[in-house]
């Protein structure tokens, strides 16, 4: 590979939203931006957590010169400290709350030395990484202190955009930098990776204020307690909470312990303001009457243990929700958690609450681009090539038709997957090749291969239960001395089916016995084989039969 | 309880969305509305369908006048079938459409004979069943040929909705009879059990029309194949589809059996027009080209075995889909169905199709009414008492917010749950007890509970995995001949622990047997709990653990 040829190798977050990292490769040196991880689906059965496979940095440990965090949330970042343990990283750089929140990441998994916190100051920042002139730009975003950054190489001009949305109005007043966006476009940007999650959506997103405009609305009309669940991350969202709450003569008490880390975070590096007569602590709640109180917390997407959920199923130490009082719900169900959060709703709608949701109010807006928000970016910096990432497939889709439709060729709208390898060499972007490349999944404490055939294990077993059959034959001449043992977990027949198929299996135990088999695989073979065709037979069901000989 | 007490009680559809089901009881006569089934969630696992419980009805039996259908959709008639195999029902009451499309249902559970079939026309129709002087209502809705039904005794008069919305502009020309209800409201009701589904939702849902006009603008221009999927039992959605195909030039094929099956259905009993050489059959499109057909298929749920999954996935015998094709999923994902569907989406965008979905497209409108639609049935109704039905608690709750801002007293608004027992005498509606009620599960070819402890069963399974304990006991003096083994299915964890795990039982076993420890219910037990203590802390996770002894 030439010196300046610019390896380019997403890891995560291509046909997906989460798990974002992106490999920079050049002349043997290396640059990561992000290192995100993402949330299991159902199919995933008992995952916690699944991050990138970094097995490609793994195999180049020595190369790795820094990771840059565009902005703070767990897609972006969540992954560092186990990346940390895989990879020697000299250097993080991030903006100062992007770093203060990955700190305390690092610090609860012990991992306070493995790298040096680089600040990176995004109004006219630069700072010479690994191979690379880095310039970091201002970008408005649901979590304060975002950026997008610009690779400069002899390999040509990259910009990356992360995560970001066109607010005019946003509640810190630090505006995406369209200004420099424009220069930079003027100067020529060979390849721009776009975030794509809503390239689907026609038209603008709503400024946060927008939010904060109709918490002005609601909250002070109310006549009980307002609760207001959004992400933790959100900071921008609980300060606007907090200053209507303020202005509504309302104290204020923070309830989830990730809010409550997030917020002392953000309130010490001087991203949130807060009267600090305005705060009280949860048990202090009971000596307010209703109307004087207001309750930020977690649960926005009914994640079980969080503070919404235990207190919507009055399962809270602290908090209980009762007639006349309010619930927002701001933030939107991830997909995939949408029957969750619409079981909070109705537990919260049943003691009494009124529940307001972004469905029916005004209460959520995206953190994302929106297409007339993409096609903005398209304007502002004529690039040569477009990558989209962050997204599913479709919206890679919807950002490369945008793309084109802004004038970009077809043949430099390149539509990646994790592990593609696209090559930026003189300026011109291509598609070469791919890498290995998967998943890693986080499982109770162990982190690793939760085997395919472990995850398919599983499924089987959801769906249909199992059947142990442990059969007993006789060393010498191989008689069954007694009946073969049937257990069944999963299963909801009971007694006549499990004698039948007692009954089954002992028939063929004894005829492949008379027929002086006595090769234990081959007896679990016809032992499965009848009695996984009788069970489906009678039940249509194929539970996971495991047949277990004891030789005696 | 007096002769002229009725009693109302809803034994599904109350608190949720599906299964509706409704008693009311008079003098010993019983008539049913609906007998609908509902789709489990992820938590039901390996569950197919959920009945309502029908043992009050069962107890009952002899007591069963008639089922009144009131519209042709899965949530009012899918469980009919399993209905009049448990109970005896003189007549079933729907409209031509609903009491065809239920009839081929009683057909193939081979029951067309368990009930005679009274054609409902709601064009001023009245019906004496039961101790009920019945009036039919037109109401128009998602499917053709609805209504709502008013059922009039010595108690007094009750209005059930059924599922409806004002549409102006229905696509049969059949309006919601807004004029007979405002003649009802004048007479006077005394209960209204109300259609809540979209009770939160601000405004009026559009007309169906609006998505053949959306069609009438897309499908022309479309330059590939197109594809539209919506539920087989969108009769009206299917002819404006093959309407627009028409128009355009276009061949229509039908795949998906449910669909081919409604369509047969719907175009003997003429509830749709389609001209004679316009349908072709599946194996046929390779005789035209892309553009001059359309495939109206089954899918939008991205249900597993459908048609435009297993188009999208490149598994279907006849359809494929390839670049330039264009695929309109005309349908909002069934909460708990949004994956699926957005999976759906991105293999056909992968394939090169470009999809149109509700979400960035206006190719679907809900079939039930929004708030201002239900003020506006309160409005022309003015009933003394509201019960809202067919929605989840929020809903529930949303319509009696709605019900109580158009005049009706708190008192008189009753929030009822399945099984709630409401008694309806001189006119005065009140919620009085309630009977036992819960779900019946249909799982594989079985009929009937699946007991809590299965269903509890199989979600530890599919968290954690299984791992089964077989250890050999000798006879006499108990000695363990030989170390137990270890069987694990849906756990990741491999070698050196099941090694480690296995000595742990060893042990375990050694020593009980040292201890003459020989009741085996004891053995397993202190089995089960060291291995168990052990993966745990090795793991942080918790499998089924199943030790099995045998004694030689």
């Amino acid at each position: 590979m030439p010196a300046d040829t610019l390896r380019i190798i997403p890891l995560g977050g291509v046909g997906e939203v989460g798990k974002n990292m992106t490999v920079f490769e050049l002349g043997g040196e290396i640059v990561v931006v992000d290192s995100g991880l993402a949330f299991p689906r159902d199919e995933h059965l008992g995952v916690d957590l699944i991050l990138p496979d970094v097995s490609y940095l793994a195999e180049r440990r020595d190369r790795v010169r820094a990771v840059i965090l565009t902005h703070a949330h767990e897609d972006h970042v969540g992954a560092l400290p186990y990346l940390l343990r895989e990879v020697r990283v000299p250097e993080v750089w991030g903006t100062k709350l992007t770093l203060g929140l990955a700190q305390s990441r690092l610090d609860e998994h012990g991992l306070l030395q493995a790298a040096e916190l680089k600040e990176a100051k995004p109004e006219n920042g630069h700072a010479e990484i690994g191979p690379f002139r880095v310039e970091f730009i201002r970008m408005a975003h649901s979590v304060p202190d975002s950026m997008a950054v610009m690779l400069e190489s002899s390999a040509g001009r990259v910009l990356v955009t992360g995560d970001w949305k066109l607010d005019q109005t946003p509640v810190d007043g630090l505006r995406t930098d369209v200004g420099r966006l424009a220069e930079l476009g003027t100067a020529g940007i060979d390849l721009l990776l776009g975030d794509s999650t809503n390239a689907e959506r026609p038209g603008f997103t709503g400024s946060e204020r927008l939010v904060g405009e109709a918490f002005e609305q609601i909250i002070p009309r109310c006549p009980g307690r307002v609760l207001v669940a959004c992400f933790a991350s959100n900071v921008h969202r609980m300060q606007q909470t907090i200053d209507v709450a303020v202005r509504a003569g309302r104290k204020i008490t923070v309830v989830g312990r990730s809010m409550r880390k997030n917020l002392n975070i953000a309130r010490s590096l001087g991203y949130v303001q807060v009267p600090d007569d305005a705060l009280i602590r949860p048990p202090e709640l009971d000596e307010y009457k209703p109307h004087e109180v207001l309750v930020l917390c977690t649960g926005s997407q009914g994640e079980p243990m969080s503070a919404l959920t235990r207190i919507a199923y009055n399962d809270h130490p602290a908090v209980s929700v009762e007639r006349g009082d309010t619930v927002i719900i701001s933030a939107k169900p991830v997909p995939g958690n949408e029957l969750r959060v619409h079981d909070s709703i109705n537990q919260l709608a049943k003691a009494g609450a009124e529940v307001l949701h972004q469905e029916i109010a005004p209460v959520h807006v995206s953190g994302h681009a929106y297409a007339e928000e993409l096609r903005t970016m398209l304007g502002l910096v004529r690039p040569k090539a477009v990558m989209p990432v962050h997204g599913e497939f479709r919206m890679l889709a919807a950002h490369g038709r945008l793309a084109q439709e802004s004038g970009v060729p077809a043949a430099s709208i390149i539509l990646a997957e994790n592990g593609s390898v696209v090559e930026l060499s003189r300026g011109a972007a291509r598609l070469v090749d791919r890498v290995d490349t998967g998943v890693t999944f986080v499982d109770g404490l162990g982190v690793g291969d939760v085997q395919d055939v472990a995850l398919r294990d599983r499924r089987h077993l959801s769906e249909d239960g199992v059947l142990i059959i442990v059969a007993t034959v006789g060393g010498s001449n191989g008689v069954p001395t007694s009946r073969p043992e049937l257990i069944a977990r999963g299963i909801s027949e009971q007694g006549p089916l499990l004698e039948e198929l007692q009954g089954e299996a002992d028939r063929v135990l004894r005829e492949l016995v008379g027929q002086r088999v006595t090769e234990i695989k081959l007896l679990q073979e016809h032992l499965h084989d009848a009695v996984a065709q009788l069970i489906y037979d009678r039940t249509g069901r194929r539970p996971m039969i495991l047949p277990v000989i004891v030789e005696v």
